[in-house]
């Protein structure tokens, strides 16, 4: 039931025609009772910034944090798009703030899809109406599979919390395709907070979860967090709110990268012993966005020489004499230079799906961690164009 | 007749059984009267240093700038090697310096090849004597191919200067396997200058040419570039040897970016009205380093979204509405949107062996270039494995 499992939230799906496959392409998740609550949103640094990431800015900087819902559409990223854009990206909050009897400013909105061609307006305005008469209770999975692009899942997670649900639906595919890149993810929950606690949750929630998932390196024009709080359930504890919904972040961000359309492997790679948590992301990045590495990993060769390479280059603290390098736990480096150990066991890891690299620095107390996958000729076929 | 062109060098190469394939993997570069004579080097910044680069710069140091020639061998990097690794490239410089008649801190040395497998200098040192015995003025081609790896043709410059000559040699395939990744260069010139201006040439030569060259973004262990100056064409103008040594290094870069195994296309990403240079350079980096851009100039694409949405998460100044992006010379977004073009024009540069993407920022004076390649099928076949 994903993002209308906690109270007072309903969600439908629709096809609207922005997709030319005549696949699902809108997406409406709104309050039950069409009131506003407080509403929290994470959204790309890219400078590069789309439009309706620059309207539900501006939105929740104008209610002061509140929304009554988020619409969605696929197919179609309206990034690139200059001021008409913009327009459209309200036009689209309008479509369904009539028909749900609210403001436009009180409605969310992300896209996701080709970057510079304009969006078809006139048919997510068409379907604004129906898409409203549509929202249901049990409409969570529907709208869920209206914000696929490359992704062969749709994407949903549910936490229980004490005495308070978080529910979330989400969209981005491992080997994301460049006209497609988008992360999105709407997040829910009927625990009573005000927007400020909301925000911290969720903040605290993306950097272990999305923020720590890195297909590519590149970073999104339109990638957009969101979560919404219905109150019904009553006062929460506020760390308890956050480990629910840093959870279900967390679960989003697992189906993403496990979803690996052009991959055949997700990689967990673990720093340690860094001077600083910082060095050790930086490294753990550099490490998983390295394009032979991830090569490496796609013909499953323990190559721990170029894994210590990308590690020195990092721009962080290293010391190639007290660095190791473990596939699965088993040691393959260690002091900077090849360690005996079992190559059975190492090659049996790494024809796994879930492979885990473990870097240790011995410089500290750092520790860090990436999720990503490996290149693969699919990876290449799926980037090669738009068309 | 490259490394040897300018006078009073002389150079020769061998197979001494480092490559298993009995491919010539040993070469020497020297002043041909066993004179030590000024010299500089620009080194990896890569922190995991390999043995060669710290010993060629613990023997500069040691001389105040100054050889008799330079050691190179390819088919295995001597890197990640611990202690035992600088011990072995300590040998190697003394392999060549005794037949030479020199001391082993009067060679630099320089690997290139697989990370984290010893050095088996016993038959570096058994070949020693017949390499220098083999040393000849037109020996230059035969050391140039010797230091190849996953290089498809032997790279060699000679540029004339105004009462001088600078020659060089190179390796480093565009499609750089993780196993071989290592750029190297020796270039020498007859010019008379004292080592801190050859200092100061070699690093502006550098920077303007195998530092604007990014194929994947990685760093090798291993990356060395050095100049030795056997002063017998006499004194030189300054700004006029750092001309001809920065156009060898350029000839040298761009023969390395037409190598390209495992790749299509040589694309030149050039950075214009940017706030600064070091911003041009950054979203140029940024671009060239981009898979997905990468992807799309193998599939022809002319995708100018995905080049606006890295140059924006570049952590450069950016302003979408005031950037436009061309495809040789043809504008295809201008203003952060679309803008219409001769598409067939566009579709006949796509499927050239040369790219140019040109990004124009619309915010001050820096600009910026990067060299690059796209990436293929053959790349991912490339660097699966090690073996």
């Amino acid at each position: 039931m994903s993002v209308t499992a906690p109270r007072g939230f309903v969600a439908a799906g629709a096809a609207c025609g922005v997709k030319a496959s005549g696949a699902p392409d809108l997406a409406l998740v709104a309050t039950a009772d069409g009131r506003p609550v407080p509403a929290a949103g994470v959204f790309t640094s890219n400078k590069a910034t789309a439009a309706p990431v620059l309207v539900s800015r501006s939105h929740l900087a104008a209610t002061g944090g509140f929304a009554v819902g988020v619409v969605l559409n696929s197919g179609n990223a309206n990034a690139a798009t200059g001021a008409s854009g913009q327009e459209h990206a309200e036009r689209m909050c309008a479509a369904v703030a009539g028909p749900l009897g609210t403001e436009a400013e009180q409605i969310l909105v992300c896209s996701t899809g080709l970057i510079g061609i304009p969006l078809p307006i006139e048919r997510i305005e068409s379907a604004g109406p129906a898409l409203v008469s549509a929202l249901a209770a049990d409409g969570g999975p529907d709208a869920a599979r209206a914000i696929m692009t490359t992704d062969t899942r749709q994407k949903e997670a549910v936490v229980a919390g004490d005495g308070f649900t978080v529910g979330g639906m989400a969209k981005g595919a491992a080997m994301l395709a460049p006209n497609m890149a988008t992360m999105l993810a709407v997040l829910t929950t009927d625990a009573e907070v005000d927007a400020a606690v909301l925000a911290r949750a969720l903040s605290a929630g993306v950097a272990t979860s999305f923020n720590a998932l890195s297909v590519d390196g590149c970073t999104s024009t339109n990638d957009t967090v969101l979560l919404l709080a219905s109150g019904l359930a009553g006062p929460v504890d506020e760390a308890e709110l956050q480990r629910a919904v840093a959870a279900a972040c967390d679960d989003l961000a697992g189906q993403m990268a496990a979803d690996a359309e052009g991959a055949t492997k997700v990689v967990r790679v673990e720093v340690q012993g860094a001077s600083s948590p910082d060095d050790a992301e930086r490294i753990a990045r550099r490490i998983a966005d390295s394009a032979l590495c991830k090569c490496s990993w796609y013909g499953r060769d323990p190559y721990w020489g170029r894994i210590l390479s990308e590690a020195g280059s990092a721009g962080a603290d290293f010391d190639m004499d007290l660095a190791s390098v473990s596939y699965g736990g088993i040691e393959v480096c260690r002091g900077g230079i090849a360690y005996d150990h079992d190559e059975d066991a190492v090659r049996t890891h790494m024809a796994e799906p879930q492979l885990l690299v473990t870097v240790t620095l011995g410089l500290g107390e750092g520790s860090g961690r990436i999720l990503t996958n490996d290149l693969t000729h699919a990876y290449v076929d799926e980037n090669m164009g738009t068309s």
